[in-house]
């Protein structure tokens, strides 16, 4: 990112007062971390601002916000981790927005200035920057706030999105006292007893076929009854059927009505889960891809087993 | 660690040839990732070198060592990760080591040099300050090695052993080339089909108890037969019962002889595992501890459970 479009989203920020910070919905670490990141940081500059989330804030994330916040009538809306209005509440899509921090390659948010970098592994990166030219001093609070969001969104320093910035942040981000052992204990470890229980069953209905190449599993609205699951329970929950050793493609198919599934491919050492989810009208990453399909089960195995079967034997 | 250990450790190494490194038993990440580390960069110095490990190599780790090494009669050995002679075969015991490179708080290796830091992540930290002093350019091959056995003693920077340098040196790697993704991906996601099935059932007998405070669960012979698992699949899988959301302390009981249990204790929120495991003749940390107990399930169980009781209701 240029350096410049740091200090323009800067001058603005140290200029101007009375600011509302927007979350996206189903608020993640990255959108919440970033957005109470630069709450902090503004507080400490003796700016009035406050963070909102029509969606609420997650349990998950409540050592990163304070008790209360005192609100008023903000004169400058600023979007953090927002791609598009389509990810913001009902009043909240046609307000004009003067400050749009983003990481996601596509962002269609209509904002006076755009602080939108996509090689950076999190919004939190970004917020980063913007603390530091601030001249602001990372406290222990935006540390973990920061820090929670980039963890958030490399998944541990797992994903590629991970650079060797990512980790010079989170050296400084630790220096600066942000308990990452806790966070990532918090993000990565904990779960609750239903996501638990449906990852049991999961396990347990994982299919193999073509030599354990493919890995499949049917993830019906029984088996997420019995396991009294929220939609919260399934973040990630499509990388449980790549995980097995020699797995090239994973999927996982979860039944969204009745007999209507929402299908997510997972490939690994080349194989590509969008060739197979393209067939069926899907899309997607190379490695990570997804279409939607109805039927019985039987016979949707068997067609997603043909097209699993052309992509690995080549 | 103070830098006359590395200058020390280095001076040997640059003035002596006919190397042979030693790894310890059951080979992981770090032993294997920074024996190979230094390996390639004493080659690089045209040193004749190989690395020994009496356990062998695990195909896990296949991307980080060469098809072929050239054996020889070595005039010196030195141990990498080893923290006693009991890590070593028997043929190995005996040996006169000229150089002790570790990182582990105990380190019982009678060794010419000791490059000992037990404030290192991992061995492959030392082994990086060695790489650098020795003058040796990171190649990618040393960069993947030792991302490998950092990425494995910190939980992919997730343990509390990950400093700001943990971080800092894995930025380095990644610039030098380390494949971090993929290597992230062979060591925290891929698992057997033996080690998901054995979660599963795992997951399947979890118990809660005291409003979900307490959660244990009892591996029994019969379930890891079902699972057709071997000791390679019980690496970490005592985390499990730690990780559902309200658990203070997790137990894991795995029968190890007829009616005989290993128990492992994890513990979280300032709870004692090591209290808990004092009280049955253990020991080990504060949150992670165990020991070994006798008897049929439903008296183990009432036991371990009374006395986690007076852990947590105090």
């Amino acid at each position: 990112m240029t350096q410049s479009i740091i200090d323009v989203s800067c001058r603005f920020l140290a200029q101007n007062d009375k600011i509302c910070l927007v979350c996206h919905a189903s608020p993640d670490g990255d959108t919440v971390g970033g957005a109470f990141g630069l709450f902090y940081a503004l507080k400490s500059l003796g700016k009035s601002v406050y963070v909102e989330s029509f969606d609420g804030f997650p349990e998950k994330f409540r050592y990163l916000y304070p008790d209360n916040m005192e609100k008023f009538e903000p004169k400058h809306y600023v979007t953090v981790d927002v791609a598009d209005v389509g990810l913001l509440g009902d009043c909240q899509k046609n307000l004009s927005f003067s400050l749009c921090i983003d990481h996601h390659e596509k962002n269609s948010i209509d904002a006076r200035y755009k602080c939108v970098d996509s090689g950076a592994a999190a919004t939190c990166e970004i917020i980063y920057s913007i603390v530091k030219h601030l001249g602001v001093k990372i406290s222990r609070q935006i540390a973990n706030c920061l820090y929670t969001g980039i963890s958030t969104d490399t998944g541990c320093f797992r994903f590629s999105n991970t650079t060797p910035q990512t980790h010079k942040i989170a050296a400084e981000l630790i220096e600066s006292g942000a308990k990452s052992c806790e966070i990532n204990f918090r993000l990565f470890e904990q779960k609750t007893k239903a996501r638990l229980k449906l990852e049991s069953l999961i396990l347990k209905n994982l299919e193999y076929y073509f030599g354990d190449r493919c890995a499949i599993v049917f993830v019906t609205r029984d088996m997420v009854r019995q396991a009294g699951a929220s939609e919260t329970d399934f973040d990630e929950i499509a990388s449980i059927a790549r995980s097995p050793i020699d797995v090239l493609i994973g999927i996982s198919a979860r039944e969204v009505e009745n007999c209507q599934y929402k299908v997510s491919v997972r490939s690994n050492q080349g194989a590509s889960a969008l060739n197979v989810c393209k067939f069926f009208g899907g899309g997607g990453h190379k490695m990570a891809a997804g279409f939607k399909i109805s039927g019985d089960i039987e016979t949707i195995k068997e067609k997603i087993l043909q097209k699993v079967y052309e992509e690995i034997i080549h």
